[in-house]
């Protein structure tokens, strides 16, 4: 076995980062060579936590190539979301908080999904396990991550192990958590300085229904007007990013991190948005669906929409 | 949610049959109400576990119909070896030690593969994570899974922490490891007393080669020529369960569990013959084939064989 490759999904958030960095430290600590690598840049909110707790950036790949035979994933299992040469590799270890997609094996390996809020909530457990001590700076980015997931415990992911993990992670950081959690949130949401694009596909992440890819992205605001005073050009870009990636449809869900509500734009076809309007038990006028107290994708969003498929 | 049913693989062996008890009676401790049942009879090897320790076996079902609406799966994650409509059901929790196969999820779950000999090293570690306490009568159950999937820690799937859970859970039932599992193996190796067909899919499994379900059985025994010496009505019967459930082809693994080799008998189109050659470097003769160490279907049978498809 090679040097394994330990990395999140693509379009990274902080939890696919940060715990590609915990996790990477564990099994460095347990005697394995691994290396933290993206599948992505860091966004601003990750960048962020980075800066405070004083860690670089893993440098990004795109595929493994020759680096390596063997990888870990975190945070996600779906090939999809995945390097794109993945099933060319040996899957040393998986550890998730998602459900459980099309991922497959053909050795038995190590496979630990859990519905926490956060990735770093199963990595924090197998700290424990292993008996190792968590440093300071990686408590801080752990922390980040479940912070960041459950968008300061008030997201319907969290658990009560999330919260209990948090301020357990917090202690060891040094760090205030409402204080530190809204700076840290608020350094996400700056979407003046974001492309029409980017405020789209930033943490997009394609889902399959009916056999096509549906991309959804989700952005957190302080004030859904950052965004919808640039509709026209948000859709704009949307359309082009399913024109040039052959998605089925696209939906963005834009959150506001203060009132825990959202508006969801959406491009697609009319039948998707029948399905939509079904999931969500709205109307889309214009592109817009109100989407009042959903705050989280994984829960809130995905599911309702692909069980109308 | 309702009662959460928990059940192993269809052909129960020992480990399957007594996961789905000790891992109801954690559910249990942990407040959560779960009943272990049974896609089959118990063997003989299991039985006498049971009789050994004083347990029943759990009921058998072949579906969960209106029984509930929540499952648990243990040594098992693959839909082709589990309830027929497994579907339908929410499945509460995962925990194998199998390949990961065709298992996908509507939303986050519990599911814990490690790439341990057997399903109960993973439980035991979840009774550790939970702090709670493993009853001598559950120790021995957990115990005599161990020595059957590892062949009393002989099998090349053995992993160190199959042999320290095993010893712990003799301590904790008060058995002779070496002497205990001798008797329990033997228990299961009573060739005279079944059928053609109970020798060839006693202890089957279907597994998906090039998009067909090829049928694997392995049977232990202390002396390979009491199958061999009914090879003709084997293959016979091996012949007809082809026919019945339209398999691709069968290979029947006959285990000397004292020596640790094999003898394979297969029937398949000249296709698969090649395949097998290919897989165990070997030369099939009269639908036989020497598989000298082999012992462990899950690691030396079906993934040589996979990977020639």
């Amino acid at each position: 076995m090679n040097k394994i490759l330990v990395f999140g999904h693509q379009n990274p958030d902080t939890d696919a980062i940060t715990s590609a960095i915990s996790y990477t430290y564990l099994l460095n600590q347990q005697g394995i060579e691994a290396e933290a690598v993206a599948l992505g840049k860091v966004n601003e909110e990750t960048a962020y936590a980075l800066k405070e707790f004083g860690q670089d950036a893993p440098r990004v790949i795109e595929s493994i190539g020759s680096q390596t035979d063997t990888v870990a994933l975190v945070d996600h299992n779906e090939s999809q979301q995945s390097v794109s040469d993945l099933a060319e590799v040996q899957v040393h270890s998986v550890v998730d908080h998602h459900k459980i997609g099309d991922f497959t094996s053909a050795s038995p390996l190590t496979f630990i999904a859990k519905p926490y809020g956060c990735s770093q909530t199963i990595i924090f457990e197998l700290f424990q396990e292993a008996g190792i001590e968590i440093p300071k700076e990686i408590a801080g980015l752990m922390l980040s991550a479940i912070i960041s997931d459950t968008l300061l415990f008030k997201s319907p992911t969290t658990t009560e192990m999330d919260k209990k993990v948090g301020l357990a992670l917090a202690e060891i950081a040094g760090v205030d958590v409402e204080k530190y959690g809204l700076a840290l949130l608020k350094s996400g949401t700056n979407v003046d300085a974001k492309s029409a694009s980017e405020i789209a596909d930033g943490d997009a992440k394609s889902f399959e229904m009916a056999g096509k890819p549906v991309r959804i992205g989700q952005i957190n605001v302080v004030d859904v007007n950052d965004v919808l005073k640039r509709k026209e050009e948000v859709i704009a870009a949307m359309k082009e990013l399913i024109t040039a990636n052959e998605y089925a449809a696209f939906l963005l869900v834009v959150t506001n991190i203060l009132t825990s509500d959202s508006e969801g734009l959406l491009v697609g076809s009319d039948d998707f948005v029948q399905h939509v309007e079904q999931a969500y038990g709205g109307q889309v006028i214009d592109n817009q669906i109100n989407l009042p107290g959903v705050v989280s994708r994984k829960k809130q969003v995905v599911p309702p929409l692909q069980s109308t498929f």
